[in-house]
């Protein structure tokens, strides 16, 4: 009995240290690069580009489509749907918040969000541009974008490259905080639920923690380009792996072709999570409690109660932050002529 | 020589006297149907509609995919792509100032935006769905849209009726009004350039005016129902109609049947045309100036000069009005589940 008092107040006085040690709220800025500062003539300037699908192959596909700030920032499909209704591999990461990812893609194959950027826009089934500079051709061929590079780069600045670095811009603008998470962390101690306490608690015990750490729970803090990544599964022994056909991808070895890197992934922002079903590279599961209970079973190889499950969700949920209003661009007019008429496309 | 004075001073007397009697200013707000008068409410709820894909059968198609109101409220394509990459056979009209429509699509088939927005959700090349009642199944699934619901119509109010109300409630707020022409008819006579005026006078003097009359340019005031058409072409020797295959489409025929609406077609709102190429039913035609010799031609019978053309080009430049700040809305979450999810999508 007093043994079992002991193990009580051990836990509670670890799960406290946990909480003073490692919760953190999410910072009120996003980290940027030093040769890309942010500033508002790019933000705006980057806000029209990611909004404008005109210089995708069938002027139908913006990077709004598949990462949509309007919802949790992807699309809420399985794989995303690209030019011609082509669709992908993977699952769309959502992109609120990935100004705090240390690597971009799920296999991290690049380091920041200027070069992830121009990855969609070539890819046959996303954008479906033959060629980046042919899309920016696009770009340079609306007259009214002109002005808004100059502002943001200066004059002759039309280039992919500064294109690109608007596009990031703007990103780093995409961030939530304000959670109740965050509130609960900087000492509103109401914020949230017994519930919610109980989830946060059992997040740190059972381990969850020591991926989804920092304070987007996607990680340590590290430089850009030092990638954050975990085996997925790492435990196979259970029903769901053939279920939800988890080790069908590959994942970061694909790109680096390196055994090590076998099922490796990004580690994900949790945040916003409660927004942005499905789950997983895949996309293949459609609940958030059975993403929980899979999570447990593959990366800690144990059972979940219901209980448990419930609280942890509870907690999730306790993620979502305050979404920034979003004015919605004008996109500058091509002037009386289309860049997308064609009656072939 | 007298005479040719006097045919001057006829005509500069004419032209300031159709001045006087038809140049109007675009209102300050849209008529509504009685049983549908705008709200605030019906327009939150209508805007997130509106913007939201995930009730297309893709999860990928929203009204604001085809009609885009950061940019000309159409999607600067010949013909829209819908569902899987499928492609219709009419230009997208644009949705700005649609609202100052008697009635609505090309061929004037319904009468009320409220029709029009239940169209595109069960067209299989548009939204894609089986069954409009599917698609408000979808909408009905998302938890977070049924307070919105209530603040609108009251309880129990998540119909498809209800739905259409809300969106053709938002949509009477997208209207363009202070343009340059309507700060010159309202009295600034230094808002429109000589040439803008020498071509709002051609305008007038060579008979464009019969048909695009009115503050919206698409014919005189009518009451909801009552659509005012047009034959396209109607002069059909020369050289555009086949070039440009203006015969192909048979018009308001298609949907009465009837011999005598062959190539009947609603006069479209000329506002913010040079936002909104390419032009025409079948968008074949991607240059504003290349449009006005066509019309010219076609309905006028008549070889416009290119002066003439660059003057009346200049004139409906100055029809681009003030586009109002939109906020994006923040579709409601549906909770730690997609309605889109589907690996077979």
């Amino acid at each position: 009995m007093k043994n079992k008092i002991l193990i009580i107040l051990l836990g509670s006085l670890l799960s406290t240290q946990v909480a003073a040690m490692e919760w953190q709220a999410l910072p009120d800025q996003a980290p940027a690069p030093k040769d890309n500062p942010t500033t508002p003539a790019k933000v705006e300037l980057g806000k029209m580009l990611y909004m404008d699908p005109r210089f995708s192959s069938t002027g139908t596909v913006s990077c709004n489509s598949c990462h949509n700030v309007m919802e949790g920032g992807d699309d809420s499909r399985t794989t995303s749907m690209g030019v011609h209704g082509k669709t992908g591999g993977r699952n769309a990461p959502t992109v609120w918040n990935s100004a705090f990812h240390s690597v971009q893609f799920w296999d991290g194959r690049v380091n920041l969000l200027e070069d992830q950027a121009k990855g969609p826009v070539t890819n046959p089934i996303e954008m479906g541009m033959s060629d980046i500079e042919k899309a920016m051709d696009q770009v340079r061929a609306i007259p009214g974008y002109k002005i808004y590079f100059e502002k943001a780069f200066g004059i002759n600045s039309m280039t992919v490259d500064n294109a690109a670095k608007a596009v990031a811009a703007f990103e780093r603008t995409l961030i939530t905080p304000d959670s109740a998470y965050d509130r609960f962390v900087k000492g509103d101690r109401k914020a949230l639920t017994t519930q919610q306490q109980n989830g946060m608690n059992k997040f740190a015990e059972i381990g969850c923690i020591a991926c989804h750490s920092g304070p987007a729970f996607n990680g340590p803090d590290k430089e850009f380009g030092d990638g954050f990544y975990a085996k997925f599964p790492t435990f196979t022994d259970n029903v769901y792996v053939q279920q939800y056909k988890l080790t069908s991808d590959k994942g970061r070895q694909d790109h680096t072709k390196k055994a090590e890197d076998a099922h490796m992934f990004r580690v994900p922002t949790l945040r916003n999570i409660n927004d942005t079903a499905p789950y997983f590279h895949n996309g293949a599961v459609n609940s958030l409690p059975e993403a929980v209970r899979i999570m447990a079973a593959t990366q800690l190889n144990m059972q979940l109660s219901k209980q448990d499950t419930n609280d942890i969700v509870a907690f999730l949920e306790a993620l979502t932050g305050e979404y920034p209003q979003i004015t919605m661009p004008r996109l500058p007019s091509a002037n009386g002529k289309s860049i997308n008429a064609n009656p072939s496309l």
